[in-house]
């Protein structure tokens, strides 16, 4: 966007506060589905600011204006928000709230759109702005879509059916499970506002988002399990419809759907008066919150049942994921092997990015990338959200590490894989925080633990031998990841942020430690990780125990393991993973000798004195 | 108690609720001081209800009562207060809120004693009352001190100056820094209401309490330095007042301490008028609130500075604890020595503990236990909280565990040390068990760790070796301790429940995992640890690196440990931290060429084939 244009956006903002008489409005990064990602319909902090990152907040005030991105987005905010029209500060360490305390004065009002913010994300703000003694004032109809004269229309794309032998539960059962919760909580109703919530309850998947296979939309599930879906009817073909109208199994009312169309959901809330709803904590609008008080409901906030029920995937789930992890490993494998016969000739992270997606695309299932891939090399490895364009894409050259994030979304499951390997000869120092990285991940993975750990309690394993050194790294260690659904999912993650969310049998989280060195070179090793309980348990076990089972299917890179610093567990563990590896892909890339040769030499045993691999 | 007069006091209580038409009465264990020991003046719920433990919370209704409690002392409970006068519930898993919602009807009044609750552990009781539509109200006087015409009186134990040399820092830098950190919060005052930040604060102690050096009473400190201390005039003596006295070092006010008595603390209050004041979210109790409230003042609740402060320790009080160690470590080191030769002959729990008790009470500064000595063999010491008595002591026998946990007060310093031996020979489990725990214990001592990082991420440590065999123990791995203070203190701690407060330079914890099979044997490994910021740094360290250094000295079992089950690391560990113990304890025993024998084959290195041996 040019700097004229983004002035001009900005004095039409500010020309409808004065309108409204308002000092200040709250522009969020997020719309009316509280997703890490928006369709272009809810890109209104980009259209008003320029800023294209996925995540951050603008204030803006009569005079100033101020744009907050956390830490990875701190340079591109800088270049794609010019100052002096943006000011710039970090989401955290220079939070909003204090910023609008200092900007606004006693007696005024700030404005915002109570449809894309939660009560939770509302509340510093607000706390803020009444110490300032001024008010929070909720704005009817978004000031950005008044200006906003050529914005795109919600996206529409047809639903899908989420087949049954895939999902291992039929959408009825699902209904009825998530009713009888309800009851037991004694609530009367729920708002399913979350995105993948609703596809996991109903047994559909859309294509409305980049990546991420949501079909956008609300429902209402009430405690007898019938439900009202409130979806563009456009959306839903006769297939979808008649899966939806499934006849009751059980009771009079379970299995009993009803669509209408998202502009009744007013007057559908109506039907909720004198209940007890629940609504989702972490999606339902503070609108959402106001309108069910107007119909007469009484909303109870709190985590939506269908989340928790969700991230424990059934054996159908996880058998499917299990699949498309080997299809998934068989493309990585491949990309390995082709990597290293063509860095550094010519190529750079875009052009590698592109053939990796080529080989992944071939594989059954192949639905797109599950997120934008981290293709990087050198100094961007360090960068542990770097994205490259083909503009901006450094060459490969000899004697630096490549880290290639990446995942794929199939039709029976969603992948996520983080490798690291090297184009020429690596240092010392690469060899040694390679090997401290996986150390950690190997910790993780051989993690077992009572039912009850939490994934805060188990983020330490993945931490320990960089801790010893005087490092760390500064993200989470894991993240929840769906089935065939969002590659970031809760409730469940592994971090140092304190969690109450104890890991259960089927739940699904990435495992990637990492290691950043800025300006030199970066390290993650990302598998993704089952919960499972052990079967056996340990012998005499008296808490029940769990474990991890590692879904991904690809090899670590040994030239990067000084193996002299793994004990003798930790050699076992790489070796078994490896010849699982092996044994696993081997007959799928079997027309390929170079795959062969590649997969026989990188999965070999540690102990093999002739293992060790020359520079590329 | 007689079942006879527990039931008079009972009516005697229900008599009162009558005449003020409350419907139930709250008796908690806490009194005005919120200490985790009361003086005999507090013992309320003792004196109600028969129940000696040193925790729990009656609820008295007209028609039911409930003793809440722990899982420690659920034997206990039912044993000194019978049914069905007293009904016996779990204070976690059954918590009193939801009995009180039971119990109570609309409209009713459930009273309390403001003075003797927090507002956080009132809040789940309130929220419970107000569910069933009745409230919660403070009632004027503790109703059980209306009945109880033979209290004692509160304590009033001579106070002493603790020597500026060991605290390593002058009371009135002390009074400098506290205050300068309130203004820096914006704060104008803190009402200093627990007994250690009032200890720390002024460099003084007491002997209000069994086992810590507390002197009860309570302190205004302004945030230009001056401080007035309510407490008993008779408790202050020349030196101690001359001591307080201390001429300002800096500014006009720091250093004055104006001296009042306990009585004219409200009246104090109304000099408040108008300020901000801080009280201690932990120690605060809701009638303090209220009574700030009445004088106008504005309360801050939050948490008092001075318990982060004190918590960490300066230089000279960690060379004094370690002096302190020194001493107790040779205590123990006697007392085990001595114990082998003993046993099973005719000793029993409660004689082997009086023995310790001795061998300690002859060390310089010992001011006594700094809690009571847990000598517990066998099945007892499944229990992690056992106490014998002389009447219920288990007599020692062939062939199981004796575990005992205790500590010491000396003027420069607090210790608190739980060693495990066997009597007989152990078996093999015993063995594996201790193993396990002892790794534990190791891995968290060895633990190196960035700045900022919490007691709960360091917790997974000491319990994964346990973890991986499907076993846990169900108590934190570490508390804080004081310096000839309290055996526990906070902020800081190493345990399961999540924290936000950082372990920093000159904290104190315990490292004390456990194993306990119940009816059987229980382990506990405990030693001492100081948190130190490592010097040197790790090699190419980005994050200030903090660790451990151990200050308890005493041998560990060899006869429990299984060397197989150690890796190198592990070994070097023991074998290092046996030297030290044999090189810094054996100038103090060298009087007794038994101990001096015992001494020799206990720290021999775990390596040498001759290190075993036989049992007792």
């Amino acid at each position: 966007m040019e700097a004229t244009e983004q002035s001009k956006r900005l004095s039409a903002l500010r020309a409808e506060l004065a309108k409204r008489n308002l000092a200040a409005y709250v522009v969020p990064r997020s719309d009316e589905y509280m997703l890490e990602y928006v369709p272009p319909s809810g890109e209104r902090l980009a259209w008003l600011t320029g800023f294209t990152g996925s995540a951050g907040l603008a204030l803006v005030g009569r005079a100033r204006a101020a744009l907050f991105v956390d830490g990875r987005y701190t340079e591109q905010a800088a270049k794609q928000t010019p100052a002096p029209l943006w000011e710039h500060h970090h989401l955290i360490d220079t939070p909003p709230a204090a910023w609008l305390e200092q900007a606004v004065q006693s007696g005024e009002r700030v404005g915002y759109d109570p449809r894309v913010h939660t009560p939770g994300n509302l509340e510093a703000l607000r706390h803020a702005v009444e110490r300032a003694g001024a008010t929070l004032a909720p704005v009817e109809g978004n000031l950005v879509d008044v200006l906003w004269s050529d914005r795109p229309a919600e996206p529409a794309a047809p639903v899908e059916v989420y087949p049954e032998q895939l999902a291992g539960e039929s959408a009825v059962a699902k209904r009825r499970r998530m009713a009888d919760q309800l009851a037991s909580e004694k609530l009367d109703a729920l708002i399913v506002s979350a995105a993948d919530s609703l596809a996991w309850l109903l047994n559909i998947r859309g294509r409305d988002l980049e990546n991420t296979p949501f079909a956008l939309g609300r429902a209402v599930l009430r405690a007898d399990g019938s439900l009202t879906l409130y979806m563009e009817p456009s959306k839903l073909g006769a297939e979808v419809l008649a899966h939806l109208a499934l006849a009751p199994a059980s009771g009079p009312n379970v299995g009993v759907v009803t669509v209408r169309a998202p502009a009744d959901f007013i007057a559908g809330l109506s039907e909720l008066s004198g209940l007890r709803v629940r609504v989702d904590r972490a999606s339902g609008s503070e609108w959402l919150i106001e309108q069910l008080g107007a119909a007469g409901a009484k909303a109870s906030l709190g985590p939506d049942p269908c989340t928790l029920a969700k991230a424990c995937k059934t054996a159908a789930e996880l058998a499917a994921i299990r699949a498309a992890h080997v299809r998934d490993g068989a493309a990585v494998l491949r990309f390995l092997a082709w990597f290293r016969r063509v860095a550094p000739g010519g190529e750079d992270e875009w052009s590698v990015a592109g053939k990796l997606a080529e080989l992944r695309a071939v594989g059954q299932h192949y639905r797109g990338p599950s997120f934008s891939t981290i293709s990087a090399f050198g100094p961007s490895s360090a960068l542990p959200h770097y994205r490259a364009t083909r503009a901006s894409a450094v060459p490969l050259a000899l004697g630096n590490l490549y880290l290639v994030d990446s995942g794929g979304q199939y039709l029976d499951g969603t992948t996520d894989i983080t490798r690291v390997t090297v184009v020429g000869t690596p240092t010392s120092e690469m060899v040694r925080r390679y090997t401290q990285v996986l150390k950690g991940h190997i910790a993780l993975s051989r993690a077992q633990f009572p039912f009850g750990t939490t994934g805060s309690q188990l983020d330490p394993f993945a931490r320990q031998f960089l801790w010893q050194t005087g490092v760390d790294f500064d993200h989470g260690t894991g993240h929840g990841v769906g089935c065939y659904l969002s590659v970031h999912e809760g409730p469940q993650s592994i971090s140092k942020r304190p969690s109450d969310v104890a890991l259960r049998p089927g739940m699904i989280v990435s495992n990637e430690p990492g290691y950043y060195k800025p300006g030199h070179f970066g390290i993650r090793i990302e598998n993704l990780i089952a919960v499972v309980q052990l079967d056996p348990q340990p012998e005499g076990a008296e808490k029940t125990t769990l474990g991890f089972e590692t879904l991904t299917l690809a090899p670590y890179e040994r030239q990067l393991i000084d193996v002299g610093m793994l004990d003798h567990g930790e050699r076992a563990f790489v070796d078994a993973y490896h010849e699982r590896v092996r044994l696993v892909l081997g007959p799928l890339v079997q027309d390929d000798p170079d795959v062969v040769e590649y997969l026989a030499t990188s999965t070999a045993s540690l102990d093999r004195a002739d293992a060790a691999l020359p520079g590329v």
